[in-house]
């Protein structure tokens, strides 16, 4: 393969701010709680209380949780009468699900 | 769409062990010095100094994030004379990185 010159080579790097963007992304999923209620989103959509009974977790703490996800635009909400329920923004998320369960089931084969 | 029984849906639940090891591997691209190595892997393999000379780290930094990078089976690596290289370990980790990039560029249109 040929060597690509260094200003080639910056060019096709990932920004320090965008860089910046993916580190706070990954950082909020960096925690098993939150993995849960995406799995319980991922299968439909609920609301808090249905989400605290199925993840094992109170209330307050599934909201808080919901509180991050939204801030980082990985779940939608809506009102439904006195109910506010939760979904899965998008597909990025299933994807992002998928493609690293299927990372994670891989045997590791790296040697020198 | 028709409920399902908490029994269903425990049964599609990410076990509390896979959101562990997801929330593990997530945690390590929780960091922008990471995500800035795995850009310039995306674009070539490459040995600790010419990654250092890119991403403007130390060589014993980028080494420290590779060791970790190995760790969490995301870089493979070889050895060639008296240069160590390293590369992407497969397409999962281009693959989400593409998604997000795509998923961090949506407009945000999330509202009750």
């Amino acid at each position: 393969m040929p060597k690509l010159s260094q200003i080639q080579l910056q060019s096709q790097l990932l920004t320090p701010e965008k860089a910046q963007r993916m580190a706070e992304f990954f950082g909020v999923l960096g925690d098993a709680n939150r993995w849960r209620i995406l799995s319980a989103l991922a299968i439909q959509a609920m609301n808090v209380s249905e989400l605290a009974e199925l993840v094992e977790m109170t209330d307050s703490a599934v909201s808080h949780q919901l509180r991050l996800l939204r801030t980082m635009n990985m779940v939608r909400y809506w009102k439904q009468g006195r109910h506010v329920f939760y979904a899965l923004k998008d597909d990025h998320i299933m994807t992002l699900y998928r493609e690293i369960s299927a990372h994670l089931d891989e045997p590791d084969e790296t040697l020198v």
